[in-house]
């Protein structure tokens, strides 16, 4: 769980600069959310702390504090976009635990019944759809949510 | 992710009543922490608000951030008593999604490397080896968490 890196090089620190694109569903100080580009199933979203930190030791708590709670909001939202039978909530830390990515992310994945579990997709995503379930997702925030939308429809 | 059981049947509100054992880790007045009793891996710990909610969807906001602020120490505390090569954290909504237990729970899984990922243990772990690494990872917990430990050491 030591596997620090530089931020200058943390593609989720990109995304959060835009310096790299992502389907945006929700920001605001602290947190972004956005689709996951290889998603395990259709809906599967990332939350993270926009300020770079390695795993759920190094994190500010406050930071988690505001990922957990905004977890809540975009569950809501996926039920009501995706009709999930479940939703599992995944926070990898360590390679040895399958974090691909080290800067603290939590997963929102949506699940069917009987379907197998995969902590991580194969495949890219069709941009297309990605863009469209950050939009659908977006737009299914509640209304205290939306307050803090910004500019996000884009999805760049 | 409609399973809502009466929270008289819920074995983890007859935990926190101390109406049923657990190898208790930590409590405080909003959080519970106590060992898996079917351990995927030594150290499965499970994290619970003491209201009964059922998941994510319906837990009160300040309980799910107590939760994870409470899962940082915990953490570190599996670091320092099990020295895992990685952590996975669960949260499991929805029998699809694999929730067993009806109450908001969330799952700290110590992975070590090359170990394959199950969800759930299929054996009931050692009841010495539980009070053990409870007692350990107690003793292990930061002062700021000892301050709020109170008598779970007999780990009832």
């Amino acid at each position: 769980m030591d596997e620090r890196i530089d931020p200058d090089a943390c593609i989720f620190c990109q995304i959060v600069a835009r310096e790299a694109p992502a389907h945006r569903v929700f920001e605001d100080e602290q947190t972004l959310v956005f689709m996951d580009i290889f998603p395990v199933t259709e809906g599967h979203t990332l939350l993270i702390p926009k300020s770079h930190c390695t795993n759920l030791l190094d994190a500010r708590p406050h930071e988690l504090e505001a990922v957990v709670a905004h977890s809540q909001r975009i569950a809501h939202a996926i039920r009501r976009v995706i009709a999930p039978d479940g939703i599992g909530v995944f926070q990898l830390n360590g390679a040895a635990a399958g974090q691909t990515v080290f800067h603290y992310h939590m997963h929102l994945i949506p699940r069917m019944r009987g379907e197998p579990l995969a902590l991580h997709g194969r495949r890219l995503g069709d941009p297309e759809r990605l863009a469209e379930t950050a939009r659908a997702l977006a737009a299914a925030l509640e209304p205290g949510a939306h307050a803090a939308l910004r500019a996000t429809r884009d999805t760049r």
